[in-house]
């Protein structure tokens, strides 16, 4: 484990201060899982050590765990928290998908929905998009006006490192898929019946813009990767991959964050059940 | 399963206008699953069964399914979020716990935090305990005037009839367990070291006051189980009875509200995915 979430960490982390130099990030990850049978039993080992860490977590109760999931529409978001987080069940996370603020968030700052949802001690919070797409779609579709997108990088890293600093580790994951995968996923939306009610034509007008979705994402790794929360680009054609990805390093920065059992002030003896 | 869900239904549920005789009522459920095993095996079926319906549930957004999990402390509520959700994942399910309300939730109606939390439109919402609280230990404990928990029956059934008339069906279940069974869980997180952080010993106050929570569970399983929302009495002393019988529920309530992929107004062929 140790050697391999290295590996991990020198493919995918977008070393703060640094360069993200997305356009040269794979899309896949063979170097790192070269066959599937072994990673998808590798994700199902981290996802039942990642339950076990929970638990702990929840009976400490003083730390909180923040899992954030960005990428274009098809990248593999919902199922990355099936792979990853079922194991631990509803009773240990709580999904927040980001979409359309409401009349009411738009009348709040940007980032009060975000706090709203911020997760609770113990539990494990997990954003299906986030304050990101206010410097992502909000900056691409010219929904704010470019001086006010601007200074929103440093009001993120500001938030984040207050999150951070109030015990809640955070965890950015940029689901990298390459630009023929989503022409296979949303075609594949197209001609499977049962997946024809996730087809949604609005994808493709924001397929168009690709580019400048990239352009977008690169500035925003480019300058909210922090020391406090760092962006990580997990190669995400293959879906296996990305969970055993994914799932390595959820479960590393769990044990990194060791969570204990909290110590009792008693005996088991002091007690008598009548 | 035709079968077995209305044995399942005769042996549990409280009919509208009758006493529900909770005394009366078994706490063990042989004669509906004698065997461990086959009883497992359905309950894994059934959470299978229960991740699909949820999918089409949010498909089609349009419907919500709420199931209440009240009990005594150690009754398995818990337990039984992971036996039965688990398949579905934090994706279609939110988990909501209510303890001791807040000073904001206590400026508000007792309904507030309630209303707060109920499911929105393609979700699964489950709540670990819930309103019934307010006509359970605060009875109990005398925590408000007599007069007041007396008028809350009525508002807690306008209540859920309110939202099973917008859309959100009510499943209630109550974990029914034994003294003695809750004499040994209790015992066991003394003596599981690794289970001490568990053992609350206000939990030990509450139990010897075992017969007047038998008596405030009985009036409020009389007085609210509606034709609406009724009350279903879980024997619950045995966890894979308690799974087999709830999972079995939670999936036939789903099959009858019987939710749709939304049909499409555009044939596949109108796009082309360049």
């Amino acid at each position: 484990m140790p050697k391999l979430i290295k590996s991990i960490n020198d493919a995918i982390l977008v070393q703060p201060g640094e360069a993200s130099k997305l356009a040269q990030r794979s899309t896949v990850a063979d170097e790192l899982f070269p066959e599937r049978e072994a990673a998808e039993a590798e994700t199902k080992e981290n996802a039942k050590a990642i339950d076990g860490l929970q638990d702990a977590l929840w009976a400490g109760r003083s730390r909180a765990l923040l899992v954030i999931l960005q990428g274009i529409d098809t990248s593999g978001k919902d199922g990355t928290v099936r792979a990853v987080f079922n194991r631990c069940g509803p009773l240990g996370v709580a999904v927040t998908a980001f979409g359309r603020p409401s009349e009411e968030e738009l009348a709040h700052d940007f980032l009060w929905r975000i706090h709203m949802a911020a997760p609770k001690k113990g539990m494990i919070g997990v954003f299906n998009r986030s304050q990101y797409e206010d410097v992502l779609v909000v900056k691409v579709r010219g929904l704010a006006p470019a001086d006010v997108v601007e200074r929103r990088y440093e009001q993120i890293n500001a938030f984040e490192r207050h999150l951070t600093e109030n015990g809640v580790t955070v965890l950015k994951f940029m689901l990298n898929i390459s630009k023929d995968e989503q022409k296979e996923r949303l075609q594949a939306r197209l001609d499977d019946l049962a997946k024809n009610w996730k087809f949604n034509a609005d994808d493709l007008e924001d397929r168009k813009l690709w580019s400048d979705y990239q352009k977008a994402y690169e500035v925003a790794l480019d300058r909210c990767s922090t020391e406090h929360a760092p962006w990580r680009v997990v190669p995400s054609d293959r879906k296996w991959q990305r969970n055993a990805i994914i799932s390595a390093v959820v479960r590393r920065t769990l044990e990194d964050m060791n969570p204990k059992y909290p110590k009792t002030d008693w005996k088991p003896s002091d007690f008598k059940i009548t």
